[in-house]
Formats: C-alpha cells, structure tokens, sequence
C-alpha cells in the first residue's frame, strides 16, 4: 500500500499542524494522543514516510522500538503508572486510523480499564501539563 | 522487578514445554498462541530473560520488532490477513499475564473482531497446521 503524505502525522512532522511533543531524535518523533485512552496516552511516529509495520525499515523500526521503551519508562515515573499498554495496528482491517506508522503507549493502573478509543478529546491545558510532566522525566 | 525464570515461556525456551514453534534466530523464538484471539495469533518473545518492555537490552528489543515484522509480513500471505493487530502488555496493570516479554502479532480481517483474551483454546491439529502454513510462508 502506498504512503500518502496528506496524513494528520505528515502534517505534525512538517510543523503544519502542532502536537504536544515531549521526544525526538534523528529518526523518531514522540508527542501525546490528543484523544488519550488514559492520561500520559504517548504516540511514537517515525520521521520517515512509514504506512505501518509492513512497509517499515529495520533502523526506523529499531528506532521506533527503543524510543516507546524510553517512553515507557518515563510514563513510570511521571504518571505513576504500575503498567504500561502498547498497541500498533496496521491498515484498516487492523484498526489503524491514520496511515503513518505509529506506536501507542499508554500507562496504566490497577483497576483503570482504557478508554475506547476516540471516546474523549483532552483539554489543551491538561495536556501542555502532562507533556511537560513527560518531558522532565525523560531528561532525568 | 525481578525475572522469573519459572514463567512458562522460559520453559518453553529451555524446552521443558512444546510450542508451535514458526521462527527463530540468535536473540528471538516465535510459536503460536494456544489460545488465540484470530487464527495465526503469534507471540514473539526474546530468547533473553527479560521479564517486559522496561527492562529488555536494546539489542533484544529490536530483534523483537525485527522480527514481529517478518511474522507480520507472513501472516498476510499464510491467512490471507487484510491488517495485523499488536500488542504488548507489561505489568498486571497493563495487562501481562506472563512476565516474560512477549509482543502479539495477530492476523486481521475487515469485520472479525478480536477473540477477548484467553477465551478459546484452540486444537492441537489446526495449530500444528497454522504453524506450518507460516513457516512456509516466512520461508518464501
């Protein structure tokens, strides 16, 4: 399946539309869900014009990896999460929405089951705190 | 938190159990879920005693995306799959249930939705053919 660079990522990763970013590196960008399944809900993207896992190159695939682990870790602390969730779904049939590559990873708590997906927008301030929050861990 | 080495998949790296077996290389085994949530669910587990997603080396981790790619790749041709579901799941709060690090690559088609986990056991003959049919699709 082809790439089509019209995507809502394409668009965060050209600048043309924000996002609440709290990682990035030569290869991979790391902001929040705006649409979170629970608070501190990560979406890791690779910079590269990926559809999803089929059609991904082995360093940008690495590169996804170790960032959602960084990612993981710094939910830990920053949301005091006791686990974390990670998702990936690849074409429609897989349940994937936008069609660049990207990982969820989303922390949890005992006894909090996820949100549905695209069941609840967060507000603006909420997030800019949680993102802030997600940065400060992973600069420790 | 510490690595169990009892846990059933390090049985299974030991040989102390069977499996499915469908892949495997230096830092990597694949084998079919017993109890899957579509027909050719796989799990793909680091021969590494890496109890999650927060604790694997990073050489392991993306030996384990590596190779979560080349199943998902041949889970579309051996199940004529329209998308590919994964997921990963660390600690009892985010949803592990063996705490030896696993990522399920699950075959999807449009309009069938997921088994809920653990909720069907599937036959001994029907795996023993799933797992040949992606062994020689991840052959080709």
């Amino acid at each position: 399946m082809a790439y089509d660079p019209g995507n809502i990522f394409a668009k965060i990763l050209r600048g043309e539309l924000p996002a609440y970013r709290v990682y990035e590196d030569a290869r991979v960008l790391a902001f929040l869900d705006i649409m979170p399944r629970a608070p501190g809900h990560t979406l890791v993207i690779p910079k590269a014009p990926s559809r999803n896992l089929l059609d991904i190159e082995p360093e940008d695939l690495a590169a996804v990896a170790a960032a959602a682990q960084r990612i993981a870790r710094a939910q830990m602390t920053a949301f005091e999460a006791e686990g974390i969730t990670v998702t990936q779904h690849n074409e429609h049939a897989g349940g994937q929405e936008v069609f660049h590559l990207h990982v969820h990873v989303i922390p949890r708590r005992l006894g909090v089951e996820l949100k549905p997906p695209l069941s609840y927008k967060e507000t603006a301030d909420v997030l800019a705190e949680q993102a802030a929050r997600l940065q400060a861990a992973l600069a420790d």
